[in-house]
C-alpha cells in the first residue's frame, strides 16, 4: 500500500471479527515496530503477543472493570471534547471494545524497559526525563499500528491498562524494570478504515513563532 | 512510496543539504502528523515550523551548548550501548548535527498542549498520566518523520531541547500550558536512508508470556 494512503486512513478501530490473524502478519507488524527510532539507539522495547484465550479473557475482564470506572468519571472529565462530532461515536465504540476486548484475536502488550534507558532513567528505574523515555517507545507503537493498517488489520492504541498495571504485569510475568505503555488489540475490523477527520493543518501549525499563521494551501485529497 | 519501504528505511539523518524545503512538502508532513491517534480524540498538538534564519541560528547555539554538556556526561552514561556497532557512527553524526543545527533549512518544534488533555493533566498542567499524555503526541511525531522520509526528506527525533526548554519557549512565544516534546530538523539529507539495523524480532517479542519464545519466521526482505 502507498504510504500516505496508510497514514491518511489509519483510525482507531475497536470492533473486530473473530478471524485469526496469521503469524506472518504479526511478525511483519512487529518488525515494523522495531524500525522506529529510540534514544541512543537502545531499542528499549518488548512486545508480548497474547493469543492464549484464557489470558485474553482475564485481561478483558480487567479492562472492562477499569473502563466502567473510567467511564463514570468521563462524563465530567471530557466536558471539553464531548460536544465534538466524533465523541459520541468514539464512546460507543469504546464501550464495545471494553465489552469484547477479551475475545479480540490478538492483544499486543507494548513494553518499555527502563533498564535500557541509560541516563534517561535513575538506577531505581524512575524516569529522569519522561519525555525522552516515551519518545523511545511510542514511535514504535505507532509503526506497529500503521503496519497493521497496511495489512488490513485494525488496532487502537489504549493506555487504560495503567489502571490495573500490577495485575497485568503479574498475569504476563513482566519484570519490575519493564513498564507496559500500551495495550493494542489487533484483528480484522468490523468497521471501515478512514479517511479520518482532523483539525486542518492551519489550526495547529505556526510559522516561526507561536500564533503566526501557517499558510493555508490548496491540498486536494481526502482531508476533512 | 510503498508503506513498508518507508518504514524499513526511515533512519535518523543528522546531516543536511542547504536546499530549501518546499511549503507543499511541509504541509503534507504536517497533515500526516495530524492523522495520528490521540487520547479522547483531542488532537492536543501544535507544530511550530521554524524557517527564520536568525531564530534557527539562536536555537542552534542553544542546542550546541546543551550537546556539549550532554556529551561530557554521555561517555559514562552510555556505557551500556557504547560498544554496539552503531554507537560511534551515531555519536559522530550527533556531533555534526549539534554543529550545524542552526543552518538546517527547517526545524519543526513539536508541542503537546496540557490544557487539551482533560483528565490526563491536573488543573495546574502537571501530568496525572505521563504515559497517556505522551501516547497522544509521539505517534504524531512519528507520522511526521515517516512522511518526511516518504518525500525524500531527512529528520531525526531529538529531545535535547529539554535542557533549554524555558529559553526555547521564550524564543518562540510558547504559552505556559504547552510543552515542547521534540525538536525535529528537516531537510534533504547528505546521507542515505536505511535499511536500518535492528535487533531481530525474536529478541524483543514474546508469545503469551514474558520469556516465551516468539517463533522465528523466514522473513526475507531487508532485515539486518
Amino acid at each position: 500500500m502507498d504510504f500516505f494512503a496508510v497514514v491518511d486512513t489509519q483510525r482507531a478501530l475497536r470492533r473486530f471479527r473473530p478471524d485469526p490473524v496469521p503469524d506472518a502478519a504479526l511478525d511483519r507488524i512487529l518488525a515494523a515496530a522495531t524500525r522506529a527510532p529510540s534514544a541512543r539507539g537502545a531499542e528499549p522495547w518488548y512486545f508480548v503477543v497474547v493469543r492464549d484465550a484464557a489470558l485474553r479473557a482475564a485481561i478483558g475482564a480487567d479492562y472492562r472493570r477499569a473502563w466502567t470506572a473510567a467511564k463514570a468519571a468521563a462524563a465530567d472529565a471530557d466536558r471539553d471534547v464531548r460536544d465534538r462530532p466524533h465523541y459520541a461515536r468514539m464512546m460507543r465504540a469504546a464501550d464495545a471494545l471494553a465489552a469484547e476486548l477479551g475475545t479480540v484475536p490478538v492483544l499486543i502488550v507494548c513494553c518499555l524497559d527502563h533498564a535500557q534507558l541509560g541516563p534517561i532513567a535513575a538506577p531505581d528505574g524512575g524516569l529522569r526525563s519522561p519525555v525522552a523515555a516515551y519518545a523511545s517507545i511510542f514511535p514504535a507503537v505507532q509503526n506497529l499500528c500503521l503496519a497493521a493498517r497496511a495489512l488490513g488489520l485494525g488496532t487502537t492504541l489504549t493506555t487504560l491498562h495503567t489502571a490495573f498495571a500490577p495485575t497485568l504485569a503479574a498475569r504476563l510475568g513482566i519484570p519490575p524494570s519493564v513498564e507496559v505503555v500500551a495495550l493494542v488489540p489487533v484483528g480484522y475490523p468490523r468497521d471501515r478504515f478512514g479517511p479520518t477527520r482532523r483539525k486542518p493543518v492551519e489550526e495547529v501549525a505556526f510559522l516561526d513563532r507561536w500564533g503566526a499563521p501557517w499558510p493555508k494551501l490548496d491540498r486536494g485529497g481526502p482531508r476533512a
